[in-house]
């Protein structure tokens, strides 16, 4: 998606150990615009796919998946929580999270009731790095028994291993912006 | 907001303690349509305010927010931050919110460059009871120097305290709907 990379390019910044930050448009400030593009593209190209919920994770997903919606005939979509909630009750589906980051790991649940073997769902998220998270709501669709149309990733850095762990299990990933390598300060994208 | 208030009848349910749990449409299972309508009717009410950015708190105010932004023109959307995340970093701006449900008392940032006194923000959330989290808002915005447009709530509980702790201070308060009460498993209105 040439609109995202182009903004990657301008807007992103390359923090010191390659980390590239993009919380002016993407996951602490939105660019609802942006958003939205990113939404059609999605529609684009799960086009056909007969989806009935979008499946996300709290925090930076909820926003993307949220306007995505409107591109799937505003389907329902369910965040799943990192934290035991009170807005949580009655029976879960929990499955195990670690962050590589900050060195835990840690639940992710629904609410079970809320996805069926009656649902087709499309996972969206903001980022696809090493997977762990994408992994983790990947097993919440199993548990559920819920069919997978695949997952909807806004930035994947196709130099770590996430991306290939979840197309080894046949499950379609369509990332929109697919980074290579950050080096140098410098972000170059696949087959460039 | 009758639509809003039905679907609170309709799908909301009362649990032990007279607490409401709108998990299905709300805030963990997201009705992307009845967001549409509460984004419209946000911008109905703030309509002629010269609104630049809209600022919620993660999780659950995200989606509301971003969604509503699409009838403001689709200005930026900050979500503040509980936690100190790996997306932020540089100068941030912080303020101390107490969770009484939790009994703890949290650090909530935003990065600084992000609001400035050019802004007009409009603060969006999903509940407004005891009103902290919305108090920490409402300061971070002022700690950045910018106007404060007001804050649109999808769901105020007026038998607590905090919208008459927010409205005392001058600022405009705008909720879709209004319980006056819940008890014995039902939900009241004002003005019933």
């Amino acid at each position: 998606m040439e609109l995202l990379k182009q903004r990657i390019l301008n807007d992103g910044r390359v923090k010191e150990g390659n980390i590239l930050k993009v919380e002016t448009f993407l996951n602490h400030q939105m660019d609802i615009a942006l958003l939205d593009e990113i939404g059609a593209e999605f529609a684009r190209r799960f086009s056909g796919a007969p989806i009935t919920k979008i499946l996300t994770i709290e925090a930076s997903g909820i926003g993307i998946a949220a306007i995505a919606s409107r591109y799937f005939g505003s389907v329902p979509v369910i965040f799943a929580k990192k934290t035991k909630s009170k807005n949580l009750d009655g029976e879960l589906l929990v499955t195990k999270v670690h962050s590589f980051t900050k060195g835990v790991t840690y639940d992710v649940q629904i609410s079970k009731h809320l996805l069926t073997e009656d649902d087709t769902v499309l996972i969206i998220d903001d980022f696809l790095a090493k997977g762990q998270a994408l992994l983790g709501l990947i097993d919440l669709v199993e548990q559920a028994g819920a069919k997978l149309a695949g997952c909807g990733i806004v930035i994947e850095k196709t130099f770590q291993e996430g991306g290939g762990l979840i197309r080894n299990k046949g499950i379609r990933v369509e990332s929109l912006a697919m980074i290579s390598s950050i080096e140098n300060g410098e972000v170059h994208f696949d087959g460039e």
